[in-house]
């Protein structure tokens, strides 16, 4: 299985495009729409999500992770191997938590380059063909290496990194290592809760999400129009 | 086929969640994005646009609905057959609307867990692991049922259930049982016509839409815009 | 495979529905969905981005094309062979650009109707059963004809055709035929540049993007918001 992890969105023909490669290059290997809603140029907010969406999906998953203001520049293009799944992408930092994290880890350089090279799009013209090929069990060309690009992050970020449709403020914060009780956004003390039916509509409370994350929510409402909460705002725990 | 019909919305990682698990239970089923922009909570608009969407669907299509603020709660997980078509989803007035309309109806709770269930996704890990089964043609345990949440609901809703991307306002009523010529809306009465392009720009005017339901709209503008339409708004007809 | 190109958007079942139909009438023929992104009803900055967005698929694809206010009008019906690439849609403008650039080119009326035909989404009911006979090597009856809309428009269109999620300013003319080095857009100059990153955040320039045609961009920054640009602008060259 392929997963595609961008910032693309789904109002242009980026994603579209990566699926015609991918269908062309490897044609029976099924390619799911993880996640195209990183904010855009954001790295930091999606090296904090990528592991936690990915680690749902079945073992030999190979994500083609976009998310690459740098792209046409020098910046290195790289092959992940962290235990069970594969990653191709920039390395810019947005496979740092998750290397950490990782019991095993593997780093390629990708040096392999289509012929057709645009300078804008390597999503399309590198990454897609590459994850196919691994897909198809191929190896691809390239020296051991390691991430060059590790910027001094936290392991968890306690700042917002998505904000749902719902309203829901997702954190960068794996919820299995809180003991807190309490989380503190924009002045405001809110009390853990199990999941969303707990209390009356209205209710604003923080809870671990079906992918680990702790997540600002509201009871049949918009924690992040309750709050008036953003994208990169800090959280506290006590 | 598996058709989805949630209010997931495309920016966030629920729909591609499912899909990988659909993915990986039922390789060979092809998934149908049908709708995934139920207002969020919404799940009396949902009730009234679920039988219209569904209609035109091959039979034997099993539909994931996802519509449910409730989830975590004691709320019955049932597996609807109404005709054609089989539904898993919450019982929490979603199917109502489609269960009275239907010829032939078998309600069976789904007794089955996951051995992992988050508390805030059983689209992900409830209802989709069943429909993946109920496409591979698997019975799932659960005794026969009925459902237990019947709101004394209208036999078709007088209100705006969705405004699509054009701006025009679709209802929640049946244009088939509908032997008016006149609709109003906001005070504004609308007369009936076939197509979007009998009268010049910015007229407006109701019609039957492709789905089979009552429709407000407007000759190459946003009768949204123009009327200051919103969800929920009623209607009447004389 | 078949490739949709549309104004349909996310937000709505007309995806989906189209999508269900493909997958019944051709089960094995992979869909791509291209983009959905064309402005409501604009059927020119439609036709100037098709053939930039077509180019990059394979041989043989099939498109299905509906940007289509006037549908349920008498407006003709059409495949169009344009060298490699199938498409079908209304002959409404919308091949133009196309059919002016193509090697060779060959265009049919739609003749074949379906029975049950709806008045308003002839994307579902007749496009795209048209496509899935194509794409499984079926001729469609229907005699050989030329375009019959075919308005005065340029050989490119200098005009903001689609602003992206980036911010992004995507114009109808294709780099590749522009000598010139400078753009004005909105009174403001801007210089070419190759990729995004050559210059400090919030350098405004344009460029050729990845699929041929000119953009205006900004480095990790909306074009858009810093220049307020709104689709439909004009740009010129110098």
């Amino acid at each position: 299985m392929i997963a595609l992890f961008t910032d693309f969105g789904w109002a242009d023909p980026y994603v579209g495009q990566v699926h015609a490669v991918l269908r062309a290059a490897a044609p029976s290997v099924p390619v799911i729409d993880l996640f195209h809603a990183v904010a855009p140029f954001n790295v930091q907010a999606a090296a904090y999500l990528l592991p936690a969406y990915a680690r749902s999906l079945p073992p030999g998953t190979v994500f083609v992770c976009v998310v690459d203001p740098e792209v046409g520049s020098a910046r290195p293009a790289v092959t992940v191997r962290a235990d069970q799944h594969w990653f191709v992408g920039p390395d810019n930092g947005l496979f740092v938590p998750l290397a950490r994290r990782a019991q095993s880890l593997e780093v390629w350089q990708i040096e392999w380059r289509p012929a057709q090279l645009s300078a804008t799009f390597h999503g399309r013209d590198l990454f897609a063909p590459a994850a196919a090929a691994l897909a198809r069990g191929a190896r691809l060309s390239g020296a051991r290496t390691r991430l060059q690009c590790e910027p001094a992050w936290p392991e968890d970020l306690a700042r917002i990194v998505h904000i749902d449709r719902y309203g829901n403020a997702i954190t960068g914060l794996r919820a299995c290592a809180l003991a807190a009780t309490e989380m503190t956004v924009r002045g405001r003390s809110l009390p853990r809760a199990h999941h969303f039916d707990e209390h009356r509509p209205g209710t604003l409370f923080w809870y671990e999400n079906s992918s680990g994350l702790a997540e600002i929510a509201a009871t049949r409402a918009s924690a992040a129009a309750l709050l008036g909460l953003a994208l990169n705002d800090e959280v506290t725990l006590r």
